[in-house]
């Protein structure tokens, strides 16, 4: 069976080293000092390691069961979701009025990474709990936030997101869910969700469910889309619970994995539901949702990433097979260990600059979140607006293929479900889909984001790059910030030739919309590399008691640089060819 | 539930218009003329549309089931077996003397594709069959040809391969499974295999397992091992069936995919079994099979990116999901369907410039294998030789990464069971793996193959690329030959620096063994891209009755060469990067 550890020196490192938390001016973050962090981390580390990675493959293999109604987590699902529930890790950073603990989301980003890759269908039930939370935070009326928001941030009481219906996921405007106003102020829900993770479950007492229905005789379209808190139970005006109300689930989907999570076709008839926010801007409330939900998402490709790769590298370092070309170096067995084979190790070093450069990228991007939502920072805010696609869309594109690699590790014993190896495989697959199917992260970065507030933020960004390049010219540091340089001015390039070619036919910037998301998510690491490189320089310059920890940073930054950064010529390359021969076909032609 | 169509039209296209067979001076070539392979590929396509491609989704969820030592395959494989049976398919290109119709083996391949496109599971079953049948033709006994080939030919009798055990599969000098010498000239059989594909079932009255073993006494390592027949079945003189022999299914495994093959542990107690093919050169006798074998898997990783893309396609003209950017394509449906976007064109574009390219690759290297069997053509038989790790390593990953981007035009239709998208990406996995992992294929390319008999077969390569680009130098070619010619300098930028750089130190050109066999595989589908595009050319010039065919192609090409081939620089980048990075850490230090 799979084990997992969570990476806290690592962690520790890109807090305090890398993004010197403490110095930053960002209410909350005087806090966050090591010995603070440190405890924490170790005890959210200990809870995913004992308590939640062992229950990943029980969850993978018995499934969640419906049964008359009621929906049957795996074995053991339960009582560990008493244990999140006491640590209340949901709460970390929610607010102290509601039960929260108030800490910045930089930290609560850790811990969630933690979640993700013990097990990410466990982890899915709090996190869209603590996601429909946050959306009652942002949009809803002093009642309904007393009403709801202790129990949830509790966790005595789960959430989910209700977007997608039968004929409609990313389209939204085409949605049929109708809520018709009833005299009591509140609304009757009819119509059918699918896809409702965590939409029904023996977890909680109550959930509540945030649904996106039209009330008839608004808007046409998107425009006309409103947000409902329909509970599964009514709460009395005394917080007790009432009636059940009229939603069910009426099926368990059969899925590809995360089969711990209950993925729920949800029928509402009637529901009473109260609307959330303002009417007919459904889409916005939802947003404040979907946008921690794909950071969330973008966790999850790097979780899962550094699961599989945790695991492949114990058995690239057990497994004995073959003898390295070089000559032997396990005289006193039968073969060499896996890991000293080249291409093993280029396997291995793939997943490893990627977890740890992606580590960094995540992290950075929460104290973004932090300086925009508790420092009131726009630019911040327009900044992390940027990249919520590409942390979501890169991550998980990348996070996904890293499982593949690890998998490839392990051979035939990789393809057979005893070692786990599978799982971590099919249930990345889900993060590249959910929250915005990775091609609409592409859209919404070329078609939405780049231009945003006058092309602001990504010009921004750009001069973060030559910032850091300019103040790194040494020749110790030109091995990471040369390669940099190299990879953002084919970024600028791509920018450039939307720009050009955009105006005059928008599909010329969009045939290429899925390159440049990757092009920049390997700049955002590869800057992220340079940093962690000129850490670890320092670190050595300065006598530090563990050179080894530096020293392998060191060799990791270089890898990325010369073994995965090379891929932004490639994608310019294709990004230059433009739109002819993407759309050069009519459909019959296919 | 998907479905599937067999390409007979770009098959026919490939083998008389681009290929040319009838033309080739191999004995047999010249009875396929273009009604005679139509009559073959249209009969063979309707068996596996209408019969097999049903069944793929019956195998996946009902899988294989062992009960009192009998292992029961899913509903109505075993009806469907008794089609192909009947049909004759698995001796297509078998010997006349033992029930073949010694047809070549190109009019075989694509009658592959087929079977392992419409049911990989299924396929499996008379693939290995016709593996172990082609060992025993290759090294096998006149008596031994007599009692086992009509058998196997017709079908009736399946065979297996057993090479894994629990502790070794790439690295087989450390197996443990001996074959004791008994009076009667046998051997007795006696160990554990695992993986073994095919290796119990209802479906046949006897199973011949080929078996690796090592003779007490012999030598050390990958020397000491010989091949063995092993039947399940005693056969008497007469042919008939004797006694059960000493082997049988232990278990069954738990796999992420193929779940309609059943993957045995076989449990070898003492079995009779008899020598096959000369004392101690069992690799060699099993590498007749392992080399049909690659190609076939070769076959399977096209296979499962053809039937995906089909029903991508399918779903991405059917469902309806916003507007066309460039203005409402259909303005009486309530949205556009999928097919408009540019990301899904993209996405589309990249599945159908893979299979259509990979069929012709290996369609050519089927020509390879009979020019090198039925013309005895030595040159013939070193380049397929040189190509056979890039058939099976190259289009098995290229095809799963096909059957990813196939899931991801449904969306979260993608990822429940419910469509068979996630079959088919679980399913292509193992073709990543087994018959040699593919970072095992890399490693034989470019540490055996680049430098067999003194590079000549490389170099052979690059020169017909090169008298390609020479004798297609004109300015309505140049779009192909243009990039053609980029992309095999950047090949041979990259054996330059494997020379110049592995003599003094292995690991340099072993570490960028993975790269190399990607770009060899690009230059390879870029050269047959190019030889379709001047076919396609030259048929337009030419007033061919069907323009839009030939349109198509060449738009295709062009995607190819703009949109595909660039990834041969990023290659050549992180080869010639070396392996400082990549070995730079100590096993302690990862």
């Amino acid at each position: 069976m799979p084990s997992y550890t969570a990476p806290t020196k690592d962690m520790q490192f890109i807090l305090h080293d890398v993004l010197k938390v403490t110095e930053h001016s960002i209410p909350g973050y005087d806090e966050l000092d090591r010995d603070f962090t440190a405890a924490i981390l170790e005890e959210c580390g200990k809870l995913n390691a004992e308590v939640l990675a062992p229950l990943n493959v029980v969850g993978d293999t018995e499934g969640c069961v419906l049964e008359n109604g009621v929906v049957r987590t795996p074995t053991g699902f339960k009582a560990a979701f008493d244990q999140v529930r006491e640590g209340g890790w949901t709460g970390l950073d929610m607010p102290e009025e509601y039960g929260g603990q108030n800490m910045p989301f930089v930290l609560g980003a850790a811990t969630l990474e933690m979640f993700a890759a013990s097990n990410q269908a466990f982890a899915m039930y709090q996190g869209l709990t603590h996601g429909a939370a946050s959306a009652i935070l942002a949009h809803g009326s002093d009642d309904q936030k007393a009403t709801y928001l202790p129990k949830m941030i509790a966790c005595d009481w789960t959430g989910t997101m209700n977007l997608t219906e039968p004929h409609c996921g990313t389209d939204l405007g085409l949605m049929r869910t109708k809520a018709e106003p009833q005299e009591d102020g509140s609304y009757a829900i009819t119509g059918q969700k699918i896809f409702i993770s965590a939409g029904e479950h023996d977890m909680a007492d109550n959930i509540i469910h945030l649904v996106l229905a039209k009330i008839p005789g608004g808007p046409e379209g998107i425009k006309g889309v409103s947000l409902f808190i329909v509970p599964k139970f009514l709460v009395n005006e005394d917080g007790s619970l009432g009636a059940r109300n009229g939603v069910a689930c009426g099926k368990i989907e059969e899925k590809m994995g995360i089969h711990g999570n209950s993925t729920c076709v949800m029928n509402y008839d009637g529901a009473k539901g109260w609307l959330l926010g303002d009417l007919h801007k459904g889409m916005r409330a939802m947003f404040t949702m979907m946008n921690e939900a794909r950071i969330g998402v973008g966790m999850q490709g790097l979780a899962q990433a550094e699961a599989a790769y945790q695991n492949a590298l114990i058995y690239a370092k057990d497994r004995l097979q073959g003898r390295a070309v070089t000559g032997v170096e396990n005289p006193d067995g039968p073969a060499d260990p896996l890991i000293v084979h080249p291409d093993i190790r280029r396997n291995l070093m793939d997943q490893k600059s990627f977890t740890e450069g992606a580590r960094a990228f995540v992290l950075w991007g929460a104290t973004l979140i932090d300086q925009a939502h508790r420092g009131k920072d726009d630019d911040a805010d327009g900044l992390i607006s940027l990249m919520t696609p590409v942390i979501k869309g890169f991550l998980t594109d990348k996070g996904y293929d890293m499982t593949v690699q690890a998998q490839q590790v392990y051979g035939g014993h990789g393809y057979i479900e005893e070692w786990g190896m599978s799982q971590f495989t099919r249930d990345a697959r889900i993060a590249m889909i959910y929250e915005g199917a990775n091609g609409v992260q592409a859209l919404d970065l070329v078609g939405r984001k780049l231009a945003q507030d006058g092309g602001k933020h990504v010009m921004a960004f750009f001069e973060m790059v030559k910032t850091f390049c300019k103040d790194n010219d040494s020749e110790e540091m030109e091995p990471f910030v040369g390669p940099l340089k190299q990879a953002s001015k084919d970024l600028q390039a791509a920018g450039m030739f939307f720009m050009q070619n955009g105006m005059k036919n928008p599909n010329a910037a969009l045939a290429g919309s899925t390159d440049f998301m990757h092009m920049m998510g390997h700049v955002c690491l590869a800057l992220m590399w340079a940093r962690m490189a000129k850490t670890s320089l320092d670190a050595l310059a300065n006598g530090t008691t563990d050179p080894d920890f530096h020293e392998t940073k060191l060799v990791t930054a270089r890898y990325y640089m010369t073994r995965q950064l090379p891929a932004t010529g490639m994608h310019l390359a294709r990004i230059q060819s433009g739109a002819d021969t993407v759309m050069g076909l009519t459909a019959d032609q296919f």
